[in-house]
């Protein structure tokens, strides 16, 4: 079957992606749409604004891919090359389309623009190539057959090259993709466990599924479980008993997993703990002091989260846990602004004070000043107030004070969701 | 000059970098320590980890840079090729080392663990190279010479390539780099301008310094201007001589952008701000609805900023604002939540009720739902109420609801930049 697998190579041009201040972007979800397509990417190449350095990655990636998307490089400026170059090593000379011509007047009309000789030269393609129309911005893409290869030249702007991407290449791709074998893959996001204890896991497990293919990726939300497979849509039906194969894979991972797997494939940790508060018509107050309001941040990054977030305190200075928490000031003298009792009463506050059914509350030592012996950076404290009780728990997080942040917003965001899941059944 | 100036190519391996999950990241550092040798990066290759296709991409490389980087695959897994890669292509075998076995002994036992097999394997090396210790972690680095190339392989965890690069490779390059061609970079960072009026601001002045790059790049934060130049030291002193016409360009751009340029180089709008209310023995309280959290999460990504920031209040809620910031219900009640009364009302209650200098409010519509005709999504409020009087700001900003939340945080962050610049000479 793997004779039938296309391969795919990116080429993403731009001089930023080279210098180190910006990196290229538009690959991830290039790499996801030919994927659900069956088209594996195997090369990824960057090249600057040289039309030389362009001819030559195209030159090369045909040999070796069998679908090359190339982004950026079709603008107005005299940096963008791209037509060119594939002019260049093609053969195929650029020739200007009545049709994307009068698609880039009727967008520059319509603000009240005329045309310059720069912008129009937009709408030269090369011989043969048929026009992929940008309906959100101005410079047209384009398809074109070449020896064994497709070539795709898409816009540099994301969502320009996201929408043509979309709307018109993957339908055709698609098509073209006849026997096609599919990429099935899940995602499982755990948190609160290292790779190595992940791995030590999961390895007796894949080692019974051969044909399958396990990645453990660590990044500081906590350890990402990639299981995929290629399966093959034959009419003999092998590929009905690989896909029952790879489900059956995944359920005794997720078993082994357990509570510590927060979300699957596209949920970000902010939307499960959103839907949870959701559907259990809870009101959540926030307490939160070395977060420095990431976690509201977090929360209010899904759209609808009015509905159960009431506010987020920031309380960085003492005072102000005492006059927006209530905290004693005797707690605090006493056990330290970064202590257990100080968090539960943090949380007790929180609840309280804003009339919501729960207060999560967060306090501990970012860093890199502020630590010592006893209380040494990365330490943070948690609570819950809630309608199941109260909880509290202690962390010790690693990294510098942005990874610490995030981290601790991580671990808290988690402690609520493990909180919500005692929600009795109905 | 152009003889002497190095090229370098950088090689990332892993296959999370392809199938769309992962950003590689390291090229950044890389690139920017590269750049202060005076060596440019042209290409940036990233494939799986098959050892067949890092050894092609090594070949390629080897052709067209005189720096070639590889980063990952040196761990212990059998993912992990590089080095079998490097052996293959420059026929130079693998060998053991001893120094760098003892190493990966110490570090072991240092956890009270024995060397494995898989680990050990780490220790073999390609003849003729020369090893790069890992100081933060296990898997050794090397440099190798080969053909006219320098080959130099870094593990992929980034603190560790970076720490290797920093203290073992930069030096090295340096000293190898004789007369050499370096980089001069300028960045500017500006705020509240299109892409569009800033190149036309720069074009006139660039224009008249033919030997100069210009670059413009636009972010959600944002446009950035680079300036650049390679200058050569040469004994001649017209190396110098580039070097006062760049200081007069830079000079010429900064002026023409005015108050528009909020940050130069390595600076982040939250330091800035952070060292205005450092310099003013000025203390802040926020009080945040729409980005939901987000200016004090990033003004407390800086070190220190417990010294300014007092306190935020993110009051989702009519009640909150209310409770919390004592804007009368009557004022939510005509004019909305968002609204310039309110944000003025909020601005002032944070600054009295946490008994601060200063003030800082953003409310409004970040969307997807909650838009109205006459309060469309991405309209936001925002006020400041401190020692120099009391400011209320109307935006209309654009994107979806995470691009208007890191929009309104930095206007809401400019707007204070601009208020500071008000302190009155000593």
């Amino acid at each position: 079957m793997s004779r039938t697998k296309f391969n795919a190579e990116i080429i993403a041009i731009g001089s930023e992606f080279l210098h180190g201040r910006r990196l290229e972007s538009n690959s991830i979800f290039l790499a996801e749409g030919l994927a659900k397509c069956g088209i594996e990417v195997e090369w990824k190449t960057l090249v600057g604004d040289s039309e030389k350095h362009i001819a030559l990655a195209l030159t090369l990636a045909s040999r070796r891919a069998s679908i090359v998307v190339v982004t950026g490089g079709l603008g107005s400026t005299v940096d963008d090359c791209t037509r060119e170059a594939v002019a260049t090593v093609t053969g195929r000379t650029l020739r200007r389309r009545p049709k994307a011509l009068a698609a880039l007047n009727a967008r520059y009309a319509s603000r009240g623009r005329r045309l310059t000789k720069a912008v129009a030269r937009q709408a030269s393609l090369p011989i043969g190539a048929e026009m992929l129309e940008n309906l959100t911005g101005s410079a047209p893409g384009f398809w074109l057959e070449w020896k064994r290869s497709v070539l795709l030249a898409l816009p540099g702007v994301s969502k320009e090259a996201q929408t043509m991407f979309e709307t018109q290449v993957i339908p055709r791709l698609a098509a073209r993709v006849n026997h096609p074998t599919r990429l099935k893959q899940k995602l499982l996001f755990t948190v609160g466990l290292t790779e190595l204890q992940v791995d030590a896991c999961l390895q007796p497990i894949i080692r019974q599924y051969p044909s399958f293919q396990l990645s453990v990726l660590a990044s500081v939300l906590g350890v990402t479980v990639i299981l995929r497979t290629w399966s093959s849509q034959t009419p003999d039906g092998s590929g009905e008993h690989q896909v029952s194969e790879f489900e059956s894979l995944v359920s005794t991972v997720r078993q082994s997993l357990g509570d510590s797997v927060y979300a699957e494939d596209e949920q970000a940790m902010e939307e499960v703990v959103g839907q949870q508060l959701t559907t259990s018509s809870l009101r959540l107050a926030l307490a939160e002091s070395c977060t420095g309001g990431l976690i509201g941040h977090r929360l209010t990054q899904v759209a609808g989260s009015s509905a159960y977030l009431d506010r987020a305190l920031v309380c960085y200075s003492n005072q102000a846990k005492h006059d927006l928490l209530g905290v004693p000031m005797k707690l605090l003298e006493r056990y330290g602004a970064v202590s257990e009792p100080v968090a539960q009463s943090m949380a007790e506050g929180a609840r309280a004070r804003s009339r919501t059914d729960i207060g999560l509350s967060v306090t501990g030592v970012a860093g890199p000043g502020g630590g010592t012996v006893h209380k040494p950076v990365g330490l943070v404290y948690m609570g819950i107030d809630g309608p199941y009780g109260t909880v509290t728990k202690q962390f010790q997080l690693y990294g510098d004070r942005q990874d610490v942040k995030v981290r601790a917003s991580q671990a808290a965001l988690n402690l609520l969701r493990v909180y919500l899941l005692q929600r009795p059944a109905l």
